[in-house]
């Protein structure tokens, strides 16, 4: 999970947050905190990762009081925490859990959380750091924050402040627009925490640190010597529990958005001049202004979307998309989608990054190869087998994190023909990396947020890039019902058109 | 051994040459001949890899019929063949084995061929392909030669002819030339294969592979991002029963001149228009032409010599050189030598290659070591153990053959801190590669011949050149007799100074 080197010794042990913490929770009786948030909490007490003084503030409307709501957090990570329950250490952190109950649009409830902001001072005899949590629909993040807002505890004199939000920040330009513009008005942009964690940290920085830790990638790392790039976020789960969201966002927005352009500019940007979260964003939106919103011509020829039917997922009868539990029967929305596009600057003009993602296909993979120009063939004799010299270069992010690369090499014998060969290196062969199983992928955020770290949150002007690129497609696609959905089989790679997508360019998918 | 692999099949077989085939082998009786070359001819024997006329006419002084000499082979090649012998593949061998008596300097001799080669044409009803395979002593190369040419037997009409010599190739400049001189005097440059094997073509052909075949090398392959080489060709065992060649040789002439030389230029050459074996000298003598022979000053200062004293390699006590037999009590000969050269041409000016070889030394191993230029560090937090953002690319040469690429990986935890780790691939994982030790490293020799590829072959202009950057290290190390040896013990890396040569220079041997 979290790990701090300590570089005199080599042993791992984790560095405590030092401020006195207050985070105030919205939706406390929900499911994202029983599921999620409060297992993530009790895995850093579990590592020691949280700070000496640490409390929680559940808000919720049901009648509960703090008893009550220890009692209930202790069933619930009985219940959904992944880690086996410790009665002992569960006795340190519950006295430090509190509830109020309220209604979030009651504004007696701000009043409240004044006074209450004040006892957690006295109680840890300094001013702590609060942080708004809230872990609610989308749909009320404005109504929170404008009343935290007038309350004046947005901005509290002398005290960090900072507000999360959960994901999806906005449903298409307009309503990401309306939202960053609501909640600017009562918060400066770095208060505000939006949660964008996808890859997890340790992905993306090995990512970084591949790329700008050796030397000899980062000359080959442009189009002089890059044919084109393939990633695949492929899932093999349907929407499972939640139809209800998903029939309304769709692969587009769920994944594209936010996951996918994520990947694509930790993979494009230039060197940052530190790892610092600001350094990073700044790299990662110039990438984003490189990307030219694609036409309406250009959606039609370089997007792909799909809906699964029924089939089979790794020997498992698998359902179509339709048939899933709170989803319309007649719905156009789609579970997989590709894309051609470009980045156009002078790094990567020219270059293909073709892209797929999308649910009930063959294997769980998020990978990325760059296929690199080929040698000239003329010195060697190729076997049929072997296609043309190109090397590749493989990132598997998840679940399994490795990096492969594709050589070739020549096949013993008088004559001078080659064949593919592999280099590969494997995280977990080489570093004692995650603990199996027992992390929720919050702890993190809880933690990174007390660290003052906001690499895995996303700013105002990513957002709204993201969905300037997003909308074009999403305008098109409203405009232009699919007429053939469902159109791939559940357990396969996608829709044909997806094969196509790339194949007419001469190149081919890497399942 | 010898594969060609059926493009449609794969399955490995050998092509047999075509041309009836005459082998004179002068030195018939010698320990070349029972040790090495008739081992290897029974080897590509059993490969099915000899024409369907293959003839070899023995010469030597000793007295004995075609009937002796075939017997004297057969008990030789149970004594020494490292192949289990095998009666019935002798009896289709041993009747195409033919002896004469005679004094090579005997001009009656080389009269007595010219109708021994006309027997031959008539059993095997065509011109048989004569080649004249010289496994004497070097001091005697020319006056064959001037045999062979006086009787007309250089230049047969309508005939292929050969001359096959065995190393060395002279033992400095000037006898090289003489020897080249005398040479084509008789003989066009293409008429005479001069023994140049050392890594045996798979290796070399690996190497070329691997850096023409990858487009992602190429771009990196010189001096921007190089730093600098390091070679090392170290072996295990002392002189052995060669102490009276060896004692008159020393380590200059016996591994410089020609091996370290040749995977130079390997590694240096611009990629050539075709693996033919021309196109690639011609790249190699470019690349010999771009070393500047060093002047008195620089021999000083950028050579180093060693003479191996007692010690243990390999937990086994081993003798001083100077105890070792048919060795001068008070010999100055280097079993040792370590070098910094440069290549000063566009790819290679200002990056300095370390090489060092020798004998009774800590592991047999010829590698190369490609060390890249350091990444900029400010993004990393570097442990102390971890010198500088560095990458490797090592070439394992012989006895096992294998690339290894050294990468910078970053460590799990929330520093950004990187730590070293490989990519690796082994060519025997890879590939059924080389039949365990029944092969001789003759068999390749013998069967390029047959099948005119010179590759592992030199040329005139090679062999000048490579004594060229040689000569100035013999005359200031012979007018400057060494004070301290022996200098180093046995099972160590070599004397002090060679660790100086690479450390002044702020660099390590990678031991």
């Amino acid at each position: 999970m979290i790990k701090v080197y300590n570089e005199e010794s080599d042993q791992a042990s984790v560095e405590k947050p030092k401020d006195p913490h207050l985070f105030i929770l919205f939706g406390a009786s929900g499911d994202l905190t029983k599921r999620l948030l409060m297992p993530a909490v009790y895995n850093l007490a579990f590592h020691e990762a949280l700070p000496d003084h640490f409390n929680i503030l559940g808000l919720a409307k049901d009648q509960m009081d703090d008893a009550g709501f220890r009692d209930k957090i202790s069933k619930d990570l009985q219940e959904f925490g992944k880690r086996k329950f410790d009665q002992s250490l569960y006795e340190k952190l519950g006295p430090n859990l509190y509830y109020q109950q309220g209604d979030f649009d009651n504004p007696q409830l701000y009043e409240d959380l004044k006074k209450k902001i004040e006892e957690f001072d006295k109680k840890c005899n300094a001013k702590v750091v609060v942080t708004y949590y809230l872990a609610v629909s989308p749909a009320i993040f404005q109504m929170i924050s404008n009343h935290l807002g007038e309350a004046g505890l947005s901005k509290l004199e002398n005290r960090t402040t900072r507000l999360i939000l959960e994901k999806p920040f906005g449903r298409d330009l307009k309503s990401a627009l309306e939202l960053n513009q609501s909640l600017h008005q009562h918060w400066a942009e770095d208060q505000i925490w939006r949660i964008d964690h996808y890859l997890g940290k340790e992905t993306v920085q090995n990512l970084l640190a591949f790329r700008f830790g050796n030397g000899i990638f980062e000359p080959v790392w442009n189009r002089k010597y890059i044919d084109h790039v393939q990633i695949t976020v492929a899932e093999e789960v349907g929407v499972e529990k939640r139809g209800d969201y998903y029939d309304k966002a769709g692969a587009l927005r769920d994944m594209f958005q936010n996951h996918i352009l994520q990947i694509l500019s930790y993979l494009c940007m230039e060197a940052p001049g530190s790892f610092s979260a600001n350094a990073i964003r700044n790299c990662k939106i110039s990438v984003l202004e490189s990307i030219t919103p694609l036409t309406e011509e250009e959606v039609a020829k370089q997007t792909v979307r799909g809906q699964y039917g029924p089939g089979k997922v790794k020997d498992k009868d698998a359902i179509a998309y339709r048939d899933e539990e709170n989803v319309d029967k007649q719905s156009n929305t789609e579970t997989f989608c590709a894309f051609k596009i470009f980045v156009d600057n002078w790094r990567w003009a020219g270059v293909p990054f073709y892209i797929r993602t999308g649910k009930h296909l063959k294997e769980k993979v998020g990978k990325v190869i760059i296929h690199f120009k080929a040698a000239p063939k003329r010195l060697f004799k190729i076997p049929k087998t072997d296609e043309v010299l190109t090397n590749e270069l493989r990132f598997f992010l998840q679940p399994k994190q490795a990096i492969t690369l594709l050589l070739k090499a020549k096949i013993p014998g008088t004559k001078m023909s080659l064949q593919p060969v592999k280099m590969h290196f494997d995280y977990s062969e080489s570093f004692d990396t995650q603990e199996g199983g027992t992390s929720t992928g919050y702890e993190i955020l809880l933690y990174d947020a007390m660290m003052n770290d906001p690499t895995l949150f996303s700013r105002s002007d990513l957002v709204e890039r993201a969905w300037e690129i997003t909308q074009p497609i999403l305008d098109h696609w409203s405009k232009n019902p699919p007429a053939d959905f469902p159109n791939y089989a559940s357990g396969s790679w996608g829709p044909d058109a997806a094969y196509k997508l790339i194949e007419n360019d001469g190149h081919k998918w890497r399942d």
